[in-house]
């Protein structure tokens, strides 16, 4: 009977069969659905994902975006406007090309991302430096037809995200916004989701088109290869001029805007939380994003035991915790199982036995271990727990990173690094178009990506590029991705 | 100077002016995005309609309903499965064709509804009747190529909504649905949104395409006419059998499942949020959904007002009250008149007299009337005031329906309540489609629509039908619409 409840896959050995398994077996999404690469998410996802939305759009009002809806249908021709944009986007777009039986003379994208969208209305909206900085954001879904495999939550053709947009007087304001998209990131993916990520200047050939520079979060899987999170651009001036955002600066002369975007994508966050949180017992959920974060089990049905678990459910649904009470008619040990396997970070028990002793049974899902709380402290311990819970996957998370980084020197040092799991830290030639040869062959032959430089280093402590062997101008980070 | 803010266009002069005019001058919507249809939501109504959302979520939640979401694409073999769905939806269908640049063997629709989508996973989800009801919804953007005019709100191409969809064991259960949907819209219509409506069961020739009885909220405008707004369906067994939803049931029996769903359009209702409250100074919003509840405007500039500002803003945030402070450049006068055109519904003054005697000067939109008020008292006052300021917009709805429907008996009788505005109440044929002819004939000689029956009326008043003089069999209610 256990079997039927328990999860028992090794994430270690069988990482891809885990990440399969756990998203049927918790519900998370269907991917039954009968078009390629779009999935059913199921509510036990979506009760998160809305948590996760709720977080961040919070975060991004109080630093002053305004939220907009805008339509999910993007004229060909805007698209056309900036060259590098179209070049990039062109080959994942879905196309919309009749309404009923006539088709349209000019078709339509749904759309792959929203810059070409939301700078027409900028050339309306920004007229003067008194508007600046102009700072917006929408919740949307995205589609790519993406020719990679999809992979659900990771890769699927139809995804939901954020996406900011802003318009600022000077580059040095974009930057600022950058900075603050930075750390923007930080608030959700480590101190809110608990996860580990760095970011990294992506070099040229890896920029978002359209983009003059392009910082994205890497987030550190348990098996050391990388998954690209929240990216935030600086927006090249090209565009600006392709879509005529300009503004009148106190010095009375009209000037080409200068605009960043930033897209964290919840459904793929998503995916860093089970991978990263999860283990062979199933889904372990940071205490915020818990798409519940109490379960509690009668372990008999009496009126008593009945009685006190209304009144414990009404305490907590006051206090804006999410709880739920498992009257299922399944066995007690399956119920356990059960909310193990589905991450709560909380099971109460509460049977004959703690009604008598006026305390609870408390299960701790991020450390495996129980404790026993009395009921009149239970507010009181969850409030205290629910931190130390965060703070103990964080503690995780942060030391995921400890002596994965290695500095290498050679190709071979190289190879044996990313063979072993690591981030190989080394020097580069080049991270313009020019050293595209090089991560070519880094990408061959070692079958690594070049993810990038870091913003916050200064030093370069390396001669020589680590392929070519010329001289060494960046110091770049190389890892697996998926 | 006054002009630049005020409003001031009458609303029942020049209705169509003045809703086209008040979404301009609030910000609302942008009309100015490139595809016919296709709206720009701006945060002013953004910030109203997700707490629309918030709330009409909470509400189906605590009535069982879980959350999905679907893709927004659904292949063409699923829409064609029942006939009389693609019959009706086939006309206004957005159709996806390309990926990139290779043609699809089939094409696929943006959903315009999304049974198709839901029934072929209930028919994977749904075995036993141990699963029954299965509640869900979605929120969800809908697309339409309604070939009728387009109008900002009332009718776009491209709408959000909330889509339930349940599954039943019996043709009762699924009725007892339809009358909790209409609870459902009682407390968002009228508590929430303090809407008047009305629910009548449609006549056959105008039911959803594929259902077996459909049941609608006709929301009355000031003006007389009606707007539909949230209905519900139960779904004819042909889409059970379609789909293959079916059930093992208590007698070993399989049975075919018995579905119903429900819509409401949020970007619709909000219309009528902006019709029906507003007035010739701008909009005027109910507590719950008010964009922002309070705005504080300091009379003067001095650190003292600045810091009790700063003071009141914190308590009120902490009581979870949307607040913002106007510390624009303009000038008092365009201060006041710009508030009340954006329908906050409280506006706080405070000047050195109001620091003085310690009372804030409080202006109530709803009633257009300043109070007087402690400034130690403000949070009761608060919320005893928004209370009372959803009555009174409750009351302002409840009294339009008085003396709103007459009793009819000629045709003549029928034209003159029509162009009088009123809802007329007469006998009439048939609601199957043998009433299809009295029923066009209504609609071109009296330009007005047979909305249908009343579920709570029983009685049959009237001996003869309105128009084909024959047999009275049903008491219909007529009236013009948008």
């Amino acid at each position: 009977m256990a079997n039927k409840t328990t999860f028992g896959i090794s994430k270690e050995k069988n990482f891809s069969e885990w990440f399969t398994q756990i998203i049927q077996k918790a519900e998370l999404a269907d991917l039954r659905y009968n078009i390629k690469g779009f999935l059913v998410f199921q509510p036990w996802s979506v009760y998160s994902m809305e948590k996760m939305y709720a977080i961040l759009e919070k975060i991004l009002q109080g630093k002053g975006h305004k939220p907009y809806w805008f339509p999910t249908l993007i004229p060909e021709a805007n698209l056309k406007k900036e060259s590098s944009h179209i070049k990039g986007f062109s080959p994942e777009v879905f196309w919309v090309t009749h309404g009923g039986d006539s088709e349209f003379k000019d078709k339509y994208a749904l759309r792959p991302t929203s810059e070409t969208a939301f700078y027409q209305m900028f050339s309306l909206w920004v007229q003067s430096y008194n508007d600046l900085p102009f700072k917006v954001y929408q919740r949307a879904n995205i589609f790519r037809y993406d020719t990679k495999a999809t992979r659900p939550f990771l890769r699927s053709r139809e995804f939901h995200w954020i996406e900011t947009h802003c318009v600022h007087e000077t580059e040095d304001d974009a930057m600022k916004q950058v900075h603050e998209d930075m750390e923007t990131t930080e608030e959700i993916l480590h101190e809110n989701f608990c996860l580990p990520f760095m970011f990294f200047e992506r070099p040229a050939w890896d920029k978002f088109p359209g983009a003059e520079r392009t910082f994205a979060a890497d987030v550190l899987n348990p098996d050391g290869k990388l998954v690209q999170q929240p990216s935030t651009h600086l927006i090249s001036q090209e565009f600006s001029k392709a879509f005529d955002v300009k503004f009148m600066d106190r010095d009375k002369k009209e000037k080409y805007a200068y605009m960043t975007c930033y897209g964290p994508a919840i459904s793929r966050i998503f995916a860093s939380v089970i991978i990263f949180h999860g283990d062979d017992k199933g889904l372990n959920f940071p205490w915020k994003i818990a798409p519940l974060q109490v379960i509690i089990v009668p372990i008999r049905e009496t009126n008593e035991i009945e009685k006190e678990i209304q009144k414990l459910e009404k305490k907590l649904i006051l206090s804006n915790i999410s709880v739920d009470v498992d009257r299922s008619d399944r066995s007690l040990g399956e119920k356990l199982y059960f909310w193990e396997m589905k991450g709560v970070p909380l099971r109460i028990e509460l049977g004959e036995r703690e009604l008598q002793k006026r305390r609870l049974t408390v299960f701790r899902r991020d450390i495996g271990k129980k404790e026993f709380v009395a009921i009149k402290d239970l507010l009181k311990y969850i409030e205290k727990t629910s931190k130390k819970i965060d703070e103990n996957l964080r503690r995780k998370a942060d030391n995921l990173f400890k002596n994965k980084i290695v500095n290498v020197k050679s190709k071979d040092g190289l190879q044996k690094a990313i063979d072993q799991g690591k981030i190989a830290r080394c020097g580069f030639c080049s991270v313009d178009k020019n050293g595209n040869d090089c991560a070519e062959i880094i990408e061959k032959e070692v079958q690594a990506e070049v993810r990038g430089t870091r913003l916050d280093e200064k030093k370069n402590d390396f001669s020589k590029c680590i392929i070519c062997e010329k001289e060494s101008h960046h110091v770049v980070y190389v890892a697996r991705s998926y």
